[in-house]
């Protein structure tokens, strides 16, 4: 019997770059590595392949282990950098804080010391303050800095950036994670290779996304020093993490990164949100809220003509008092959805600044 | 550019039942749900049309959480049974114990009380004395029980002997989680639906294999008795088992479920193992070492023959001391899978009794 | 053999009220409880009587379970009011987030969400704002809300300030608890008992001090509503908090709860604060930073004074960037010591103002 | 007000050594230990002093950290000597498998892997298969073997078993703790120093008991090895086990274990056990159903006459169904107690044996 659809495939918003589903290319290498026995739990050839690819793209000590999702990366992840004991410092409002249920806590028993971060960037300093403060007696000591690339807000942190930190943190005494749930747009935004952001600028471990990146369901920790990181394998079967049929895990991250999908998707994502924030900037009552490096373009505009667009289209308000929204573009968005979408939001806008126009409470 | 195939699709061997890939329907559904923009986190229309699909299966109060693997499940099942401080009771050598790296322990802070099993079933006595000797005060009270159906070592509760271990768990205060990774093929087996090993014999939650039965990756827990599971939406997200995607796990459960392709594919599975049995049960040597009711054969047979035949198809030793061997089948195992393999044991084990065979030393 | 002194026991200084020995009664009462054999792991009169004692101070449904640290009694609390998947909101800084070194996260696998506060106090409207924040599915939803009291910059909450929160959680659907490592002191600071600052307040459970308040070793978690809070017999012993020897534990409670030891010991440590705040007041030089409420007087002084000051008495800087100092006092403290302090302080300060002085970087 | 004694001091049963009071040098020393103001959290020169005489005890590398409770030391010894991820092997039945809650795998995250030991002994092979069969994929790798001296049936091994051990351990790629709840009298019974049984038998890290040999409330954590343990000051704190005035912890087991205190109590404690198995060895339908080697006499007697001396004097069944019982010496049982009660014993058990006695079921 065939599977019926339940959905409207044309049917595309800007409420978040999952909302997307996966590349064809992803779904035509599912094809590929279906049928036939082999073996589980990663000593499949797909998995072995992945191996040779990540350390095209991380350098030729990197280890991939692939995981079921980017949670669960960034938990295996921290586990296995940290000691039983120690804490991670990350920038306040980082997914790991403030998007993952508490996952960090309750799987891997740590705290997180959270650095104020207005811009979604942690800096060397504010690093060190945090990582002495830990030390006294009475406090979890930092055993690790978990950076986000790109950020919850859009930013970037540059390879020299991300390398005094990384210098800062070392000299600490701390190994450094990357939680690149959105690596693959960041490296599109700033032109550097994935190495550049990462194993070059002295990372130690990576919580690699590519779901955001147009596969079903797949991510991976790539371990760029493997001797910073121990037991990662063991982890990842204990926290949840470990897929029996492993080889349609990797045969994703394959098709993304074997040839240039990754850099593709992700350029074009960016490029969509490039479109949609030339198009809003100049409609009067929209404010462009903060740089727009990668996919998503954060706005203000009046909540009457807000609510209306809601209505119409998907994306979310991304600061409740404040009433910012988030609009995140995805692999699969095109020119004419960004076009349709800017002329909404100009129209909405509008309606409200018309003479005669009933205005809203919040206009 | 197109995602090569890096095996040979051809090759099936007895390893497992996770060895297999994904049968073509669960792709097809995976192609059916993809495009266009869906709510992520299980705001789709499939994870929507799932509910309903598991209702009619496991009775109109069931819930449905799909997660993304069978250590999963069970670890989000078993923390929503118990409260903070109890322990579960289960078969040693259960999955739950010996397969999952700890999970339950790592992710739950939860003790396992494992009473001993040689047929993988728990009793009620058994239960009731584990259960009594919690509960003094030096103790983790037992707070769930966990049985596995099919066992690991292929036999089946029947409804009546559920329903005696539920009754009796109740009435000790616990709650039932059952393991279902192989649920399917014992409801084959016993010639029953799925509600009736679990609903209507008292089960409250149920890990359901999905895996195992023609997945690619997808599991769920089903709360059959939604007021003794709590908090199951939040133990998904803070367990690391809640998909972004969720359309793309939800559609492979629906593709097995909502009509009879997971019953189709488990009764193929068994059909295969008791072949298998069949055929080899006669060769002078092989001894069936348990009754065959699933998809898994056991078997002893002379070192010398098994370690030939190990280098020829891929297959478990399930016991290293004694040397006996677990062959399973999967739901594309074909019958001239079975017939290759079963000719193929019988050779190899028939070797050695020749006249002037070289004999090994554990022959 | 007789035990050896290897201090001086005429030293005392302002570093903490943990600084400071056992009450003499405190310690009379281990020598009235032992000899003999009586039940371990709370079997004992000692712990019986203790209860009674409990229920006339905390009221008639109050439950009482000694334990064997503070940051015990919390943790314990803790998971006693919520449940696994649940985070606790408390004022940033409060001691279970800032000097408990990870240990609700490391034990109890829960997160804090922590609200800034000035003055060490959460209010009803941040309280609320966190609460509605935590519950939408990506994050960890609040379960309790942990108050200190007296603060750890030394105010106190009133009555009517704890009723208006306690309310405000529980029409959130919290739980309440209320670290009362300083209760002593809070009560003898506003005057009223200890059940009108927790069960008549809306407390649903208490980390009782009693070290800080002249025991030598001794807390315990009161559970003023028994409803709200499960299984704290089970997570003492599982989270390392039962005594076998309990009545070592009880005896100490006992010894200030039975009459009025516990406020006597607080009123007189709350009036050496008071005596040395009025006496370095008038200083030039030095600031009374915060309100004097407790047994804590918070000020701010020169760095080179500071740095001779504490070359001869005992005291913690508390704000390392801007040099606020802290300085305790105890049951032990004599007027004598307030005196001779209060003289140093003024002595050291005025040598950097005298003519001629040298001056130091920091004055 | 002076303490009320609630008790009757003349009153010493057989139901544990943690039933009785604390030895009253050790109540001394708390008394000496007093007054005046110290360094807390083990900034006092108790603490320091106990440094000393453990490097007396147990080698010039071993390093001590007082704990609150023996369950206490045995997690954070046993989180010292793992990482995050792997197992503790132990004899079934041992106290951190069966007496401490759930303890270590509620705070530890740590699966036990549990051997059958009749005698409460491991051995060096059962130890090997176990860790070998834990070195697989799918299960949590075993990190550390939990020895305990003596064991809970009251028997010692050896310097040389416990080498044994220990070596085998090491070639594992284990480290090994050894549960010293009652070291003492395993040191006293085998006529060795307490480096004899645990440095110089290659053990890592011990939890040294203290309040079985005579303390209040007083344990440690003494690591032998430190390169073998990590953290222990921060595991410490973060379970819950670092005590505020610490100089009362270290002033008990400097009053135990600065001259003699400890042997002498161990000796007098054993000396009794055997006066007991002695006196009731030759008594009819007595049986002494373990060789009495430290301070335990376990036994088995006919039901009626247990039922009856029980409500005489306070001991415990040990095994529910054979209705073994444990008669449990310490410090301060007299020779007096021992023939009193042993002589009870007969009396209860000859009533039944006499003509025209009332036979009970059990009888």
């Amino acid at each position: 019997m065939s599977s019926p659809r339940l959905h409207d495939p044309a049917v595309r918003g800007f409420a978040s770059d999952n909302a997307a589903g996966a590349h064809p290319e992803v779904l035509d290498a599912l094809r590929a590595a279906n049928d036939g026995h082999v073996g589980s739990y990663g000593g499949d050839p797909y998995t072995a392949a992945l191996a040779g690819v990540v350390r095209r793209h991380f350098g030729e000590a990197a280890e991939v282990h692939p995981v079921l999702s980017g949670t669960g990366a960034n938990v295996v992840a921290l586990q296995a950098l940290t000691r039983r004991w120690e804490s991670v410092v990350c920038a306040r409002g980082a997914h790991v804080d403030d998007d993952e249920g508490g996952a960090p806590e309750h799987v891997g028993g740590m705290k997180l010391l959270t650095l104020p971060a207005a811009d979604g960037k942690v800096t060397p300093d504010a690093l060190e303050a945090a990582v002495r403060r830990s030390q006294t007696p009475m406090r979890a000591p930092a055993g690790a800095l978990s950076l986000t690339q790109s950020t919850e807000v859009g930013t970037c942190y540059t390879p020299e950036e991300t390398a005094a930190l990384t210098r800062r943190a070392h000299d600490l005494g701390l190994r450094v994670h990357l939680d690149g749930a959105r690596l693959a747009n960041a490296a599109a935004a700033l032109g550097t290779d994935l190495r550049a952001l990462t194993t070059d600028a002295g990372v130690d471990a990576v919580s690699l996304g590519a779901t955001k990146n147009g596969a079903l369901l797949a991510d991976a920790v790539v371990v760029c020093a493997p001797d910073a990181a121990e037991g990662v394998e063991r982890l990842r079967k204990q926290s949840l993490q470990l897929a029996s049929k492993m080889r349609f895990v990797s045969a994703q991250l394959l098709a993304l990164l074997a040839d240039d999908l990754w850099l593709r998707s992700a350029r074009h994502a960016n490029a969509m949100a490039a479109r949609l924030a030339d198009a809003v900037r100049e409609v009067p009552g929209v404010e462009i809220s903060r740089p727009v490096q990668v996919n998503a373009v954060f706005a203000a505009l009046p909540e009457p003509a807000r609510r209306r667009l809601q209505e119409r289209f998907a994306f979310h308000v991304w600061d409740e008092p404040s009433g910012e929204v988030r609009w995140m573009t995805a692999f699969d968005t095109t020119a004419e959805d960004v076009d349709t979408f800017a002329a909404a939001v100009a129209e909405e806008v509008r309606r409200d600044l018309a003479p005669g126009a009933t205005r809203g409470a919040g206009a």
